[in-house]
């Protein structure tokens, strides 16, 4: 289980403010310190990005290309600021990401074929609804896929994002498990070894006591390790989470690895 | 996942001590402890008990059971002091356990019929040599229950251990993980709602960073409640631990729970 840094965000008032002055340091610092975390991939968060995507898409894409060669998720539903940042971008992009919703069809999915980019696929209906259980995500996979082939991009090129549900919701606990058996079973299900990639951050949307947050997240990380969870997008400032994260990723490894490497 | 300490050991000097004095302060104190931190079940590891076994036994039961109505392992491979045990404890007894190895079969098996108690199946070959992978797991497993019928004793009243691997062994991490799938599919595999139960402690014997060891032991944890294990034997006194157990058992659960009654 690979880790990708979820820390850069236009939601954080920081981004925000870089943006606005147009300050790179901030961002620099932040994805420096999420380089030597050991993040395998950066998700550059940066909304939809208002009237000048392309402005602002091109000032966080240099931002971070300043400070590291690592590959970028671009994670905006904007078209234009998606396909700015295809333009832009010098290190690797993953588009993040796509779903059934008619708009993301028409209009994201196509930029994987044109730019020939990795792009995540959320287990979704067409009306942003989350599915019910197993069966339903299998279902809304296996049409992800047809459409991504008739939109010309190969299903080596699909990353499944499940959405990891909040707890919160009152059906959060059996959603949480339902997602752990899809990653678990899809490969099988599919019949290749397809990727998938999982949000951690979701599961405590809400209020709640940040201790039991954490011993929440820890424990489903771990989870989501032994489901075979090809990567997982946290928050890896989060020095114990992380350690959870590397902890489980040793367990969880078919290939032998010492846990001699686990960092206490 | 219900918890059952295992902080009763002969191995710990205290409980030597209090038997060498007859005095059942330190067990009862030990015991009432446990009890508090909400274990389900209280695992009594004797030892052998040496040349007077029904003596060292009917001391200890006796101390557990006066702070204590839970139910009781009993944890030796004494069939004398099993014995012993069994006939005096007015607690329920579930004998911690047989095995292939012959001595077992004859000797701590037909205790399990005779006193119509609960018994902890061990997958372990019949020369005490632990299984490669699952498929030889199963095999065990399935011999196990046939040796059971034969003496008498029902399949509901096996609980299998499929024991839990030192990670510092060689190939420690690929048999935590065939442990983990064996919890997974025995029940399919057998075809009935079979129990299992796993001592965590011997994940991480021999030496090591402590820290390290509780980052491992809490990661197996979380795996070992998404397998679907029913009972896990640990330390109930280590608050961080304990607190992984109860959010991993919530997060394994299919009928619906409030997370928050997790204590952080």
């Amino acid at each position: 289980m690979k880790l990708i840094a979820d820390n850069f965000r236009i939601t954080k008032k920081s981004i925000r403010d870089a943006l606005k002055a147009c300050d790179p340091k901030p961002i620099q610092e932040l994805v420096k310190q999420c380089v030597e975390k050991g993040a395998v991939a950066i998700d550059v968060n940066t909304g939809p990005l208002g009237k000048f995507p392309e402005k602002g898409m091109a000032f966080f894409i240099e931002a971070v290309e300043s400070v590291t060669g690592l590959p970028l998720l671009i994670d905006t539903s904007n078209p234009a600021a998606m396909k700015a940042g295809l333009e832009i971008a010098k290190n690797r992009v993953i588009i993040n990401g796509f779903s059934l919703e008619s708009h993301k069809l028409e209009k994201i999915l196509p930029l994987a074929a044109a730019y020939n980019a990795d792009i995540i696929g959320f287990l979704l209906y067409s009306d942003s609804r989350v599915p019910k259980d197993e069966a339903q995500r299998f279902e809304i996979a296996l049409e992800l896929f047809e459409r991504a082939e008739t939109a010309g991009v190969s299903k080596e090129r699909i990353i499944i994002d499940p959405i990891v549900p909040p707890l919160a919701w009152e059906d959060g606990i059996v959603q949480a498990r339902a997602v752990l058996n899809v990653i678990r079973t899809l490969p099988d299900l599919l019949g290749f070894p397809v990727r998938t990639i999982a949000g951690l951050s979701n599961l405590t949307t809400g209020a709640g006591d940040k201790k039991k947050k954490r011993l929440m997240e820890q424990s489903y990380l771990a989870m989501l390790a032994a489901s075979g969870l090809d990567y997982v997008i946290m928050d890896i400032l989060s020095r114990e989470t992380v350690n959870t994260a590397r902890a489980s990723g040793i367990l969880a490894r078919e290939d032998l690895f010492s846990w001699g490497m686990v960092s206490g």
